[in-house]
């Protein structure tokens, strides 16, 4: 049983047929891969894209689609053994064997739980609501990961610039009011690599992506004929790049020292992305999975401007997401 | 590109086209005009008939239709330039956007957004969201307008009286406990002023419509052959009415003073429309937009009695908005 | 007009029928009997199962579902006769008509007020919701019932047993945190008593559940050439079962004394579904509605043991209702 979780889990090939297929279907959006077929959608945190996108994906394929928010139902356990008489009415050992009976295939949004550092690093509240699952699931983003974001983003790039392989790509930390979790820059950085970009990740001293994501780039990039690097010298980040992918998330080594890391954070206010930034690259496009904080990420003037693409990514989410369907079902 | 906004947009003959359209898809209420198209409906405000009569009025067009509310994702910026680093996570100006990418038409429930009179006298919230949009938008319910209304009442109207020209409706104010909004008063005025009919616009002193809505109506009114007149005269306001039409709305004129407001409304609390109001008309119908506060605005008798047609109207909001659709999208 | 409010309002006859029609679309799902026909589910309580099963259900009947949940409106008033300056701002005189203009059924679940015992034992809130329907209406859980759960249930025993007629199934009490509404084991005792099973309902005494359902499931056992017998002895419960049915229930004879309900309730954590209760039991299969919660209901032994069909009652959800809805619309 196919499962997509992580880009990363499918060959680089893989990859590039996804992508034939979702520029094939961005040009013919209506199929009937999913005729009678059923697809649930089940989001623990809010969403505006992955939601829509989604719900439309699956009619144009000729499906149905039925979306489940935290706020219908009742919390869900997640803890083998838990003596159950708290707040939980109900445990994903249940709910995600139930769902599977009903549904062809399941996404699911579940990001971090926030208890520990080590539990969100190793995706386990996303984990252990999937292992449960009878048919195929999807990810629409995890404490670790969000492939389908990537996913639309390496079509974008390919748009823009007509190919992958050793294009330069930089992904730059960016200011925020909150300690956003890392599957966005997690996954463009894996996908990145894996096409064969050379991908520059820049961000302030001790943002650093979690360590096995980074091997991970480092492997797939060599794999690929590409390459990463790590900077925290913003000059260096900007030069030559031919995209800039900002995106901000919280210092992982400071997880359990929230006012710790929010007055480290506020020291890096002069990380938002402005023109002056982006003069200094190779006229790069910029790139920002939304939403995206207004004169604290980037400059009005920069995302109003020509070289911003962030609609266009927002909407390859939808085509991208038909074509893993396609593989995920077909 | 079309949009639906105001009814008063449109010129009479295409209103009365609407009619027609929606008469015939009335009994005849399957067709395929949406065939692979799909439709978002984004409430940022509660709902029971509007969106239910949208979800399956393009069903029935052979559409796909998702449902966004507020609670689903998180608070939009609409203020040009601001710097985001407070509760809204996302700007309009890239939600919009993107919508327009995934959906063939937005509808728009954006409601008075109560920081200032002025502001919501020039909708806008609304138009802060609607100008962003790159497919047809249509409105749901602005702070000013709420078409869809209109168009469901002209619609009763005529299948009740046979015509509109020169029949005499009533729209009262009525008490409520709350200082609610004048987009219904204000659309359904207009939509009747446009098709000639006599109004009377009857409230207590101090709580006239928006001058530019009265203006409006009036200069509507002269074209199509029609009046409109205000009065303050409860008698005045029954005498020879062929239907009644009542509604709730606050004191404009004391906008930023909601104590003050509050006890100006509850001095009229004898306007509630009852079986001697009623008695006093010419054998009138009775129409409220629904929901409705019983034996607040209206009592039992009056609303539970023959003359009472308001569940109609609410049926008409179903017809009506597919023949708008059909013309949004035909 | 047909409603589905409680199972045993049908006939024996009537029953078998759905369940043999729910087992033919099992192998068989897709249909197009509900082609051009729009089902509202309206909710005003949360659920999981019920809502995914029946929008997939009326899909795969080839109709159109929207569903509608309490916080996506406003409160509704259900009072005859009240002067609504509360927070409710539409009587279900109003809602329940228009909704029955834009669907050819609605779903309700309106559980229990919680105002008086005597209102929630007439079923009051659901009846008041249900008698202004002018569509056909169907019972997703109300204070006193849950027919699609019994349907479901009901078709899992023969499933599992073969039959129904003198097969031997307990109904056990059984602890949780909370004081839940009797509608699941009403219906399920009425279901098993209506197909001539022989039915031991176990609880500790001062859970009698309502004195009319236990007349009324015991009449129809007569007819049926079953039983129904009642014990609050543990030992004399397990002896013979071939189906255990464990759910908890409130005792209804401290309606309104919450704090010595919870008391008496604590007092009874021992009749949790382990292995020993098992091990006396006839090889017993282990049935719930869900959601359960483990190791307070039930241990996780049990549950996730061999015996355990709770997956399968669920699934059966999916297949009772489709049945259902062909009998209600076809």
């Amino acid at each position: 049983m196919k499962r997509f979780y992580n880009l990363a889990d499918l060959t680089a090939p893989e990859v590039e047929q996804l992508l034939d297929d979702a520029a094939r279907i961005k040009k013919d959006p209506l199929t009937d891969d999913l005729r009678g077929r059923q697809v649930g959608l089940l989001f623990l945190a809010p969403s505006l894209r992955t939601r829509t996108s989604f719900e439309v994906g699956v009619r144009e394929l000729g499906g149905g689609v039925s979306t489940l928010e935290g706020a219908m139902f009742y919390a869900l356990e997640t803890r083998s053994g838990a003596r159950m008489d708290g707040d939980a009415a109900e445990h994903v050992r249940e709910a995600v064997p139930v769902l599977s009976r009903y549904f062809s295939a399941v996404g699911l949004r579940v990001m971090a739980g926030g208890r520990t550092r080590e539990e969100d690093l190793e995706d386990h509240r996303f984990l252990s609501f999937a292992e449960h699952a009878t048919v195929p699931i999807f990810n629409m983003e995890s404490a670790l990961y969000h492939p389908c974001q990537a996913l639309a983003d390496m079509l974008t790039v390919r748009e823009i610039l007509g190919s992958h392989r050793n294009r330069r790509i930089t992904l730059t930390w960016a200011p925020h009011p909150k300690p956003l979790p890392t599957a966005v820059p997690n996954s463009l950085l894996l996908a990145a690599a894996q096409m064969g970009m050379d991908v520059t990740v820049a961000h302030p001293e001790g943002y650093d992506l979690p360590g096995t994501v980074m091997a991970r780039a480092e492997a797939l990039a060599s794999m690929a004929g590409g390459s990463v690097r790590r900077t925290s010298d913003r000059a260096a980040a900007a030069a030559g790049a031919e995209i800039v992918y900002a995106k901000s998330w919280g210092a992982l080594s400071r997880y359990d020292a929230p006012d710790a890391e929010q007055a480290s954070r506020e020291r890096h206010r002069d990380w938002t992305i402005d023109e002056a930034f982006m003069a200094r690259t190779d006229d790069a496009r910029f790139m920002h999975c939304l939403p995206v904080r207004r004169n604290v990420v980037v400059s009005d003037a920069v995302i109003d401007g020509p070289r911003s693409v962030v609609v266009d990514q927002a909407e390859n989410r939808l085509h991208a997401q038909k074509a893993m369907l396609r593989w995920l079902l077909g």
